[in-house]
């Protein structure tokens, strides 16, 4: 970041003004600052609008009068999450702006319900800032898992990789601003160059989207399963869910993140092992993969 | 609106916090309190993100390092708006609690990107509030277009279907609370009884819009061909829209409001006709409906 | 249905034509042939794309060259509908033609991610056919569960139940018409004289929904806590699932309809009682609520 | 195309199957086959719903019974598209199979109304192909437009990029061959190899949408400020449509493609000028750039 970038984050984040809205005081204490993901990205809050008693208030216009309101916020926020009520969440909404390698922005996008602003290329010149993993991330393709990474690189193939990394996207810069270079020449199209910089190249965007389509989000980019690099981007995400609903949060948390989905077939298992009966596999009508997944949740 | 409500609405409008935020000081203004629609409806302000600025700071993100930013705000805004670029106002967001009647809630729900909290009469009963249209406002079917209203009724008739919509209305509120009474029976469930409601009576909802699409929602809902009670909900969000975002509002009332669609067709007349030459219809191409839009568009 | 629309019909169902597209047998079986729900309502099948082959042509994609090909079909199925993949389901697409009461067609709009073109009571006279329950479903409001129905109503109230909805539905109508009628009067604007109408008459409406969408909507819609009516055309567009894509109904029917999610807390409970512990409702730190729909799944 | 591909897509042209659904015989002609874009890509039609015919139909449920059926197809679709009627367009669906730069790709998928299912390089090994523009495509940065193209790169300096272009694209894949590798090495799992690529790569998707949609897609990518490559494929699902739903095409076609929008300032110019008065752009109140695309509207 430069001194001007954190001089404007600064005088913005002196600034008070009062409001009648609703305030959540944990994101209050996050917006505008750069949270530092990946070697060069970051996630910042810009803006957002409510917090729980929002998510409350837009469940009760459900109940209005007629209905009693005994049910605590928590609970009633575990028992809208408890049965998939969406639209309460989406009363809540966050802006970020978020700084991301090109290949993670292309996995992020395609969740829909979300509103993008990104930099431009055919009008921007990008900077010259990639993604190089650090040594421990550079892991081999997984045996067990085609979509999967598996063991991490040894010494001397890992050096190898990262040297043609940063090799290949210091020329492609370089030959990027020779194209697009005026001096003694025409000089290319911005919107041409770009297509010669490679995927781990930064790009920005402002990304505003419901909490409840955010929770979906998470839900899948925080997963074992989702890639490393966005992972990290979701990571730093729920950090920030959690400061401005911490109701919402722990259900989602305990609901989504910890909790699991299971099929007829293996609440059928299941009940059987609960009356003490054994179950195989084969028995129990789910392929091997299911099986297997199946115990690795029992065992926890 | 209860003495209770009114109180509650004055502690909410009473209370200010400080935030660091954008803050829009005419969407403040009118935070919570309940704007009258009809004879018994409301538009509330409940939350709102965003204000002019974050428009262009969305848009700019998209222009970025490497262009000049020498055009103002309004001209940017005013640039946007005329060439249909939809994310920067997505960037806006606002929340509205709203009393309506359920055949005017049939139309405003056909808009599907937004986000609705309505209170459910499977949990609660409804109140005895039904709209009762003023005599101005009861016109006859109109005979030139299939979907509008044509003169205002005269006095007996209007007298006439107003006695029926009044007298329906209570005796069909009198037989749900006699079905849902517990009084010596059982009683009906809510979600049954309801169905004996005619489509005149009063419910409300949680209504959360990004600008972009409040904006599409205002040019088809504030239309000269949309229903009357309708166009009168818009009326009111349009009042709202303009002090919350006076710039984007008045690109909006430009280029949408008073602005018009011309076809390929019309294109070509209108070049002809500015060439000195006589159009005729047959010329144009196009049907007695098109033409006879063209001409009164053309005339002003 | 009369006899010109039994003929239409018939029409419809004897012409074939020759297409390369990819068929589904089982639902040009159903093509046009009216379902009846409810006293008046219906599902009609007017139109689809797709079949359980371009579900996995569309995942495979994914896949591509450089990956073997060897997951039969049904276990493919199973696999993305245990991952909560969606996008390969969204290639298929089914278009209904559906009647239904007002009070249902309510409940079915809030589900945004479809197209619906319905039957405008401001252009056309709706028809007098009003909902009106059998006697078996005639219930009370249930006293546990404040959304839902309790016991079936006892003889004498259900007939003076029964009285007032015939009689009041009776009653709106000839309103209706008298409203409109232009014999000796002017006649009130559809737009207006519609809002006398109770919400048990029928509409109509094309709606066309993709798979995975159509699914969402079957889960909460074929659910026990939602209301018998909307359940009603939930059962029957299910069957017409079944016949359309039968892999991933089966899938479906044992991960959605079958299966259920646990929380964290549920599945920490789960393993302790699986090794034999006795765990307590105050142990698990689940609320009464919880507890109880756990206790109810483990049972079966 | 490989023979083996060709056979399958022979095969699948080959196989005709009876369907009791509407048939569109302009695209049952095109369906399968690869229609080329630039140098590596096509666009294939795979499957559809619905024809002109779908359009009125779904037009007509609202107006129904109680009204006349005058109109005819034609002019019900050019009175449609002219009110920016949306829904009676969703009634149509087609799916395309696109093989397309990334960089393309990704102004592509900013259309979040559609269903994708894309390749995944985490998944699988792309192929070794790369956009290469044609000399004549190679333009400067435009001097009066910051997002646009200017004049044609003179001989030496295209030649200069081009050899970069190509060189880059060829080191790049060589160079993701030999992380890939398991030759002598773990070899790098593929879902970071593929960050090396640059965005001239090929991607391919299934691209499932709506008429109503496609249009707005159409409308913006098919425009004279749309970057080259992506109109390239626009014109072709151009073609594609023109010939599955003549009528509205052909309405689209003036009422967007050929047609304008005119602001309330312009259309007061307009007025005026059409009296005879002379309007300055002062007078109008237009920016100078509002007034360069006025003029240059008027002038045709």
């Amino acid at each position: 970041m430069t001194p001007e970038e954190q001089a404007e984050i600064d005088a913005l984040r002196a600034r008070q003004t009062p409001t009648r809205r609703v305030v959540a005081p944990g994101l209050e204490a996050r917006l505008y600052t750069p949270h530092p993901v990946l070697d060069h990205g970051f996630v910042r809050v810009i803006d957002y609008m409510g917090d729980d008693g929002a998510i409350v208030q837009a469940a009760r216009v459900s109940y209005g009068p007629g209905t009693r309101h005994t049910r605590d916020d928590a609970g009633l926020i575990r028992y809208l999450m408890r049965h998939w009520h969406s639209t309460p969440f989406e009363m809540c909404e966050i802006k970020l702006h978020v700084k991301l390698p090109i290949f993670v922005a292309r996995q992020w996008i395609r969740h829909r319900t979300a509103n993008v602003n990104e930099i431009s290329a055919r009008y921007s010149i990008l900077d010259r800032e990639f993604y190089i993993p650090r040594p421990e991330h550079l892991a081999a393709q997984s045996a067990s898992n085609r979509q999967g990474r598996g063991e991490v690189l040894e010494g001397e193939e890992a050096a190898r990789v990262l040297a043609i990394l940063k090799e290949d996207s210091a020329r492609a810069y370089d030959h990027y601003e020779a194209m697009l270079s005026t001096d003694g020449q025409q000089g290319l199209a911005r919107e041409l160059a770009r297509m010669n910089l490679p995927q781990n190249i930064y790009t920005q965007w402002y990304w505003k989207i419901d909490l409840h389509n955010l929770f979906h989000f998470l839900r899948l980019r925080a997963d074992a399963h989702a890639q490393h690099e966005i992972r990290a981007y979701a990571g730093v995400i729920g950090e920030i869910v959690a400061d401005w609903v911490p109701l919402a949060w722990a259900a989602f948390e305990d609901y989504r993140l910890r909790g699991a989905h299971l099929s007829g077939k293996a609440l059928d298992a299941l009940r059987r092992m609960l009356r003490g009966e054994t179950v195989t596999r084969e028995q129990s009508g789910m392929s091997p993969g299911e099986w297997r997944e199946f115990e690795s949740l029992l065992r926890g």
